[in-house]
């Protein structure tokens, strides 16, 4: 074990968190991991990894504490509950990297209670890039937090990463991660209107997304969904209407507490609603074209 | 010159059409040009081509007509004037190209109207990739039309475009154009929130368009206008407010009539109206985010 390395740990080890952990284990770090459901930790215990049993425990064990969780909600009860975090001890010179898409007001609330707590500091770092990106080392990561902690954060975050971009204070990289998300978002309900309307209108519209490639229209969810949407094929599911929802209500309240109009994201999280309230939040993006075609 | 080369017409010398008869020429195409105003056609007629009194005159001397016009008004007048194409006598065997991006419905009564006229073929053959594109011969092209007559097309296209995408039957092309112009102008519409917002929020908003490169958010507008939006700079014009506000009034006006709905471009349409209205529609759309950041 070289000496110079921060000991690290990983809370959550889920579809992101396991390859990402992988590929911390691979570049030689010393790492605990911790995940509520135990069985999820055996492969890397197997690789190298120490298996705490509370997250206070794992982060008493390590220099920089990461965690990669669902929503809101469990990043709190993992960080402040009666075996979190913040009772680790001294938190003094440890640095929380939390990797979670979560609201950008309670990061910012999360961060300064814990600083207070015991001294700890926070630094959010939501990814894109989904599981493909964390398998190959390629997520982008947008980062918001003190510089200097960014600057520790740096050279681990390079086996995980190929882009970490600093959007500012505490809090910027969850606003950063709502705005990638309003983009795509509303790029794909307003592609379901497209790929209607083309189909409709009797243009091949399996043709488009090949016609539009490298031009202004183009993007990774054209060349994705265009192609399902054209030929109602709506398997693999390889994302999930909930997840776009979850993003654009967050989107809407930043709205509402920034004071800042978004009605073209007000509108696409409605529409988003009414196909998630048809019974297809887990379904693929893709049917979102059901929304004009039946 | 070569015998087996079809004879060329170009009628609309302007933005598009200039750097596309030059590629024509140079590629050795015989080629007869023609525009309303006539000094535009001064450097054409220096390289070779043959300046045309009417459009009539034009189609008379080619076996291909090519057009690149303003808006479906212009393309009307051209063809079916006193002096139009459809004048031009014997149309069997000759074949118009419409680069214009007009009006699919009206595209496919122009279409109807001058087949029974003088037995000429119609493809519309909107263009994506701006003048840029045309300079360089990268344009994409939209095209509708008969496969026989899209075939005959293909090796005189190879010299203005690196794809050339068979939608459909005619009109099929504009349709294409329309989906086209829908996802950038919701695109660059939900830009200016994000911005807008991000701004409000704190965060570094001119790091925005590097931290979501080459990922699920990512596309030219961003790259364009993201940086032009984060710092309130709005010059150089590339492109035009009117330009999107009339591509979002047709895509309504399809939505209307082939009865498939479009709630995010409907109202895309109305918030570029609201932004055109006050004095915008000349202005570069990077000037969108002024709708929710003065």
């Amino acid at each position: 074990m070289n000496q110079d390395q921060p000991r690290l740990a990983f809370l959550g080890i889920g579809l992101m968190g396991l390859p990402m952990c992988r590929r911390l284990l691979a570049a030689g770090y010393p790492l605990t991991v911790w995940n509520r459901s135990p069985g999820k930790t055996d492969e890397l215990a197997e690789a190298g990894a120490v298996v705490a049993v509370t997250p206070a425990e794992a982060a008493a064990a390590a220099d920089i504490v990461m965690l990669s969780l669902a929503d809101t909600a469990a990043v709190e009860e993992v960080v402040f509950d009666s075996r979190g975090v913040a009772e680790c001890g001294e938190g003094e010179g440890k640095l929380l990297v939390d990797f979670s898409s979560i609201e950008p007001g309670a990061t910012r609330r999360f961060a300064a209670t814990l600083a207070a707590r015991n001294g700890m500091s926070w630094i959010d770092a939501p990814v894109s890039g989904g599981v493909t990106g964390a398998e190959a080392g390629t997520l982008a990561i947008m980062a918001g937090g003190e510089e200097a902690d960014i600057e520790r954060l740096r050279p681990v975050a390079a086996c995980l990463s190929q882009r970490l971009t600093h959007m500012g204070p505490v809090g910027s990289g969850q606003v950063a991660k709502v705005c990638n998300q309003m983009i795509v978002s509303c790029n794909v309900l307003v592609l379901a209107e497209v790929m209607a309307l083309a189909r409709r209108a009797g243009i091949d519209a399996g043709r488009l997304p090949e016609a539009l490639k490298g031009g202004f229209a183009d993007s990774i969810p054209l060349q994705l969904v265009g192609p399902m949407m054209a030929q109602d094929r709506f398997e693999p599911v390889r994302w999930h209407v909930r997840t776009l929802l979850k993003d654009l209500d967050t989107a809407v309240g930043l709205s509402r507490s920034e004071g800042s109009p978004v009605p073209l994201t007000g509108l696409a999280a409605q529409l988003m609603r009414a196909h998630g309230a048809k019974g297809n939040l887990e379904a693929d993006p893709a049917t979102l074209i059901r929304l004009y075609l039946e």
